[in-house]
């Protein structure tokens, strides 16, 4: 099986445009063949293949009574600019090796299972994640998105028609109102948590959207050798005091895994003999408590108008995105923890950080995400990793979930 | 008198290839047409004038001994991009205005006096400064400087030779050897002191040399989402820390006149969902006392190994230069305060931050240096300005100063 799987891991790797990493930009020329080699092979799987309106491929394993809602394995196949081999990808590759171990095992299953690689997860390209599934969740911002453009000044809408798909019925992909009995997608951690605490998995709890503003310091721009520094109106220390009480509170909140970083710092006029006059930064904030969230906000917003007081600043702050978390099924994540003390794996629940397609299921039903050690915590960079082993122990406990949901209605063992 | 001098600053400032403010640099076209009119203007005022290999405009009244040592006036007229009316200018007009009131009073000084209009005393053409003054003090850097390029190509070689110079001879620019009476430069104070402390004449005692270093943060770019706040290595906290101690140890400090600036700090990645893993900043520190100094430094140092270890980050630390700072004379410091009780002129000694022509001066003999008040302390920008008063005022104590230096033989009052 661990033949199989890396075969269809390095397959999908193929398709790749970067020389560094993984380059699989989504609705590129190398996302498309992508896409479609991954058809090819569900075919091959002996599931039933469609894409729909917004790029979603959508495979489908028929169980005992069709009219019995799906139980999904959803990821994505894109990657950003210069990424690595796994982000997405595994979530799509443990879904098509785990069709074929029913498969070989002639498992027959009561509800009909659906692998689904959604489009365009990354926001690397039109600065917006996760839009196939969000026009499967019928949450597009249709005339907005249109009009984004990727760093070739190419629309949503061209990108789409180059793929032979018309941005126009974007809202047939939505299935609202329909339902599924489980969603899975599993992912690798992107973060350091799993393999330093040696964890072999992850059950996420929640999502924590990110809470992101711009925040601009004015003070004022002067000679660093002539102003005497009880004179000074220096925007980058106003700046300083702000990223660090921000740290402060978020380390306060870590219980509830919030965390906030300020990772852009931008000092003008930027010269070595010039006391900083203007600082901008950018500051994205997560937790998966909205209480925990208003605390650091809380601590933020006063923090700024102590800086602006001390040092006779002026400090003006912008709400840029303020999304709340969103809480996955207690269920499921159950049901995952429960696979894991039988297998003897240990595991811990954990909170996400970052989007994953998953957030978008969780109208229709109830949603599990799985998460696998990120060697290094590294990701979205050519050397991201994670085991082939800890891919492989994901994988199992992913089909034992899955066979849970899906239920077994008959069993040939065929090995 | 005021009208005789303002038109006087006036002529000057119409060399100017800016729309924005005064745009006179180094060795430009406006800058030489400048300097020949200055010539002919000094000429018109009965003095000898030549340029020296430089570029330095050397204006001459003969005193009673010629072969006693000058007494020299002298600062600049060229100018950053976008800078003002009154930097340099106004300690080049008033040697001129000087020069007319004893003339009109038909003055006869034992000493010879000099006016200087040091070329490149800005270091925004070439990345150097005082280049004029360094060269009479015979100490250039020849082959280095020679190549320095300005932005748009053009080496200081070409320069010199678009200006009818011949950069093979700028050490005939040279003065070693030589010596003066007293050397002095009347400066607006580029800084907000004069003005806040309401006084109108500031005695430098001391010019501050900066320290200048380059601090690398390497810390470990990572998620955002994904990172807990005690598993990151954000090179930007780190950088803040340093930031903010460097404030408070030159606040403490402060009593020497020290000043330390973070100007630049440059974030990498920069990106609003990436920890920070690399942060550049250069710092600039400056002090009239070495050991004021060297407790800066040695705060700065102490405080990157704790940060470094306390954070997990790796620090380079690269210094860019470390020059001592230079003392005036404290005789003519004496004169000077001397003059202003009698003038019953509010007065403070101080020190400089930044540099002037009159530093390169201080190994021919005693040097004084007048400051006069900056509106707001704003300078190298359009809106630096100085009151015509304010200005009137320093050239009378400079006028009396030099009336002191050059001993006066004989008087005709023509007034």
């Amino acid at each position: 099986m661990r033949q199989r799987y890396e075969k269809i891991l390095n397959k999908i790797n193929q398709y790749n445009s970067g020389v560094k990493g993984i380059t699989r930009i989504a609705y590129s020329n190398e996302e498309q063949a992508c896409t479609h080699a991954l058809m090819r092979m569900c075919k091959d799987a002996k599931m039933t293949v469609k894409l729909d309106q917004a790029g979603n491929l959508i495979a489908r394993r028929d169980g005992k009574s069709n009219e019995l809602p799906p139980v999904i394995i959803g990821s994505h196949i894109d990657s950003v600019y210069q990424g690595g081999k796994y982000d997405g990808v595994v979530g799509v590759t443990a879904a098509l090796e785990i069709i074929h171990r029913l498969n070989d095992r002639g498992i027959v299953t009561e509800h009909p299972i659906e692998l689904i690689s959604f489009a365009c997860e990354e926001s690397s390209r039109f600065g917006v994640s996760t839009v196939g599934s969000k026009a499967m969740a019928g949450r597009i911002e249709k005339e907005k998105y249109r009009l984004l453009t990727d760093r070739d000044g190419v629309t949503m809408e061209r990108a789409f028609a180059l793929c032979a798909l018309d941005f126009n019925n974007i809202e047939q992909a939505s299935r609202r109102g329909g339902t599924f009995k489980a969603f899975y997608e599993i992912h690798i951690e992107q973060g350091p948590v799993l393999e330093i605490e040696k964890k072999k998995i992850g059950i996420v709890t929640g999502i924590a959207a990110p809470a992101r503003f711009i925040v601009k310091v004015f003070g004022s721009a002067s000679h660093s050798g002539t102003t005497p520094m009880t004179m000074r109106k220096d925007a980058l220390l106003g700046a300083a005091e702000i990223a660090l009480e921000l740290e402060k509170v978020a380390k306060l909140e870590r219980s509830f895994g919030t965390v906030a970083t300020v990772g852009v710092l931008d000092v003008k006029p930027g010269a070595m003999n010039v006391v900083p006059g203007e600082v901008e930064m950018k500051i994205d904030i997560r937790s998966s408590s909205i209480e925990s969230r208003q605390r650091v906000l809380n601590h933020l917003f006063q923090t700024i108008t102590s800086v602006e007081n001390k040092r006779l600043l002026e400090i003006a702050c912008d709400e840029i995105s303020l999304e709340d978390p969103i809480l996955l099924s207690t269920e499921l994540g159950n049901l995952i923890a429960q696979i894991c003390k039988q297998k003897k794996l240990p595991y811990r629940f954990m909170q996400s950080g970052a989007g994953h397609d998953a957030m978008n299921m969780t109208g229709f039903g109830p949603v599990g995400l799985i998460f696998i050690p990120s060697a290094g915590g590294i990701s979205h960079h050519p050397q991201e990793h994670t085991d082939m082993e800890d891919i492989l122990v994901g994988i199992d406990v992913l089909e034992m979930a899955i066979l849970e949901s899906a239920k077994v209605s008959s069993l040939q063992f065929g090995g």
